[in-house]
């Protein structure tokens, strides 16, 4: 059985997502940060940085945190939304890109745009403009491509559309990223992605 | 034929490590930051995010960027440095946790402890207290395993040594972290890393 561990966030919606669209049972269990469950020594057994999301595949006596590593061994394991051939190392390009740039930065956005006190507009200006620079990199290589490794949905869209969706929770607008926009409608559309996205709960922002 | 692009980086040292440390041969193409080269079309073409390193094996057709991605080509390429069995999904968690943790708050503590004016000593502080987190939980991990992975070097020390040596190189001491110091002295010593931290040339910091 495979067990994960989440809250409503980027991070977790990713693998709920992943597991939506797989259709793998599993059993859910609800961390909640607003009460500190993260920091609590059962679950930093599980993750000693105490961050979510956590996958336990007990079956195969596997605990594994950290989105992007998820993803992988959940396509790994259902042979599942990630591509053979040079399209595979696409998918993976795109989403070390979304684990190394995107996510990161788009996380200190959020702190520096929404939660920062006192506010630091030059330290938000810069986090804004290192994010739209990953959006339109995004934008450019989505002019061209259905998906992010080319015709095959993968792990990667998964895992960008994690942050693409807490982008627009946040009221991040990335409308005028018409490609970028596009994707993430065609991503919106997906009835595993939209059961994902109220797992464990819907996310309400900051 | 495999060609390396390349600056002398955290993210660069992970894949001439990696190199070095397969012995495989490859063609380095030095790609200098400092003069802009990063930003011309030559080099846009292969990575249009504009960030080194990049990977193209000519022979296969795949052209790659994103520093973990490439280390996972290799380590596939090559049928080394990931271990097999649950240790492979200890290597690729790690792997994870430096890409989209431990990097990207070191990137940031570069940028404001040492490069942004005028300093915003708030936001030094809580990069230095992100990091630090960081080198907490793999210090906690070193503390009963030689490698991240375990008793097999991987992948995950490589790219974990690369954000680690620039810290030395800067000057962020991690010395009370004594686990991971000793870890970081075993990674200096292997004479694949010496080499592939001066390819394509010593990094004397911002």
């Amino acid at each position: 059985m495979l067990h994960l561990y989440t809250d409503a966030s980027p991070n977790g919606y990713k693998v709920s997502i992943a597991l939506e669209e797989l259709q793998l049972p599993y059993q859910l269990h609800h961390i909640r940060i607003d009460a500190g469950e993260h920091r609590q020594p059962a679950f930093l057994a599980l993750n000693p940085h105490g961050r979510i999301p956590v996958l336990v595949d007990d079956v195969a006596g596997i605990t594994l945190f950290e989105s992007a590593a998820i993803l992988l061994y959940l396509a790994e394991h259902s042979g599942r939304l990630l591509p053979t051939g040079p399209a595979r190392w696409q998918a993976i390009q795109w989403l070390q890109f979304h684990a190394s740039s995107m996510g990161p930065l788009l996380g200190q956005r959020v702190h520096y745009q929404l939660l920062a006190t006192p506010s630091l507009p030059a330290v938000s200006a810069r986090f804004i403009a290192l994010t739209e620079a990953t959006f339109a990199t995004l934008d450019a290589h989505l002019r061209t491509h259905t998906w992010l490794a080319g015709a095959a949905y993968s792990i990667a869209d998964i895992a960008t559309f994690g942050w693409t969706h807490i982008a627009t929770v946040c009221g991040f607008d990335f409308s005028p990223f018409v490609h970028l926009s596009a994707w993430h409608a065609r991503m919106a559309a997906r009835p595993a992605v939209q059961r994902g996205i109220q797992i464990p709960e819907v996310a309400h922002g900051p």
